[in-house]
């Protein structure tokens, strides 16, 4: 059983404690890596120790932020923080091994779905991301440095897609405000998350929308991703990031399916919807399901078998 | 000679006149319009009669939002604001046929380059949008209504690039917060801004893509648009907005050439570049010139003539 807790109370708490080891999820984002640096720095100017847990899949681009936070061999934490992790589910495998979710001294999250797995809950699922709550709980604790401003623009600005997705709110622009305000380099940290693309992306994208077939009028778009496609244009998997969202980003497409070829055969494929059209619905047709905006599923059929069966149930759904 | 005037001021000044007419520049923008949308629109609230100019080039996407402010045939003003227009040379043809640079009493703007051709000037430079300064105006002349609260946002959120450009600032994300609190839809506007594209800009997004061409360890990326490649793709120029912008934002790139095919023959050139590489040194080199970073030139060549020419000059400003 959890004690929800106000961020107050969380300052104050963490204040008391010492020996900081810090959790970010599996396929850690730009939110929880950018929440564990910046709590850990805060907590590193409080005179603590802290550290972040070595996520093995940290991608490239946000290395050079939590790199200096990555907990050494054989550190034995005193306190366990866990950060924009809903479940311990999503643990890396490296925490699972050695870290009991009873162990969880403490989550902080925005997720609704948060299981409330730790000892103590600060959970506030109005807000767009972890780092805003983060900044409300450090700045409480002292003065924010270069690390934690940095690092909490990276986890406000990547969750709301620089601004630009529907959970971007009030309380989002105003946190990025205080930032900027703190010294945070914008116009860096822009460049480097929203603003560059590598050439095996752009390469990628080329093909894709070479290769996107619209239907029904220009209301359902379908495009194939093949494995020939991936060696080509060199694209790996940190180059396809949010990639499925491409179809239904045109205009009048009120239905996107990305088809992905699978290395050993086979398909992933990802649906996208505009309001009005059930995208899990379209997916529990070929056995997968999702959200009504986002669904998925994997067959074992070819890009090509598979391309009229799902047009075909495109038209249905979007008929209705 | 103009008096330079406080935000204070400017709204006690507005206060005291009636019959408002508001000019925007020559191919307008979302700051341009979004300021003369909001300005009208408070200044009703205020009780007074304003209208903005019906600015001929205003494209499909900003209509619906000020066309409910366009100037009836025959409106006779007395007072007449130019926003976001950097000097007279910016009036639309229409506005120049008819009002002379001495007849505009005032104009609000935040261009380092406005030629103080107003009688009174609000102009602040620091400030990454005009709509930033119309917002601090008009709060000062009451509550804020829908219509200004979206018109704030769009100009605003369009001259950052949805906060994403290197202007964007405290200022911008501050405002930008307050028009959140105040209502404006930012998950709509975003994306009716910056999440849709139309199938011409995607097709003709997929010809760039395919055609770029990168040299020189892909410190440089040089691509042509033909007027083949703008037909097939049923690109217009709406489509066509800051494409010039995409071959430097690709990893790598210290500078790139994207070459225009004209209808009447001949090209136009835009050259973007990062730090330390000089876009106007490499543009005047063909007669153009522009800034360090955006610059440009024309030319009576072909594409396929221009090019070994740009690719030639382009290996020597990078080798710098």
């Amino acid at each position: 059983m959890t004690t929800t807790i106000t961020i107050d109370e969380c300052a104050a708490w963490l204040s008391e404690r010492d020996r900081f080891l810090i959790i970010t999820h599996r396929r850690p984002d730009g939110d929880t890596l950018g929440s564990a640096a910046a709590l850990a720095s805060a907590l590193r100017a409080a005179g603590k120790t802290a550290y972040a847990v070595n996520n093995a899949e940290t991608t490239a681009r946000y290395l050079p932020f939590i790199e200096k936070f990555h907990a050494p061999d054989g550190f034995v934490p005193e306190t366990i923080v866990a950060v924009d992790t809903a479940s311990p589910e999503l643990f890396p495998d490296a925490v699972s091994k050695l870290i009991a979710p009873a162990d969880i001294e403490l989550a902080i999250d925005h997720h609704p779905s948060n299981t409330l797995y730790a000892k103590r809950t600060l959970c506030d699922p109005s807000r767009a991301s972890c780092g805003e709550i983060i900044f409300d709980v450090i700045s409480r604790l002292g003065e924010l440095g270069p690390d934690a401003v940095s690092a909490l623009y990276i986890a406000v600005a990547t969750d709301t897609g620089c601004f630009s997705y529907d959970n971007t709110d009030a309380g989002a622009f105003f946190t990025a405000s205080r930032l900027a305000s703190l010294g945070a380099d914008i116009a860096g940290l822009n460049r480097l998350l929203f603003r560059s693309r590598t050439r095996a992306r752009v390469a990628i994208e080329g093909m894709i929308y070479s290769d996107m077939q619209f239907l029904f009028d220009g209301r359902a778009a379908v495009v194939a991703i093949t494995n020939a496609m991936m060696k080509s244009s060199g694209a790996d998997e940190d180059d396809m990031e949010n990639i499925a969202a491409l179809p239904v980003s045109i205009q009048g497409v009120l239905a996107g399916a990305t088809i992905r070829e699978l290395r050993a055969g086979g398909c992933k494929v990802s649906v996208r919807a505009a309001p009005g059209v059930d995208a899990n619905g379209i997916c529990a047709r070929f056995g997968g399901g999702g959200h009504t905006a986002a669904a998925g599923f994997t067959s074992k059929l070819s890009p090509e078998e598979l391309r009229p069966q799902i047009i075909s149930v495109l038209e249905e759904f979007i008929a209705r």
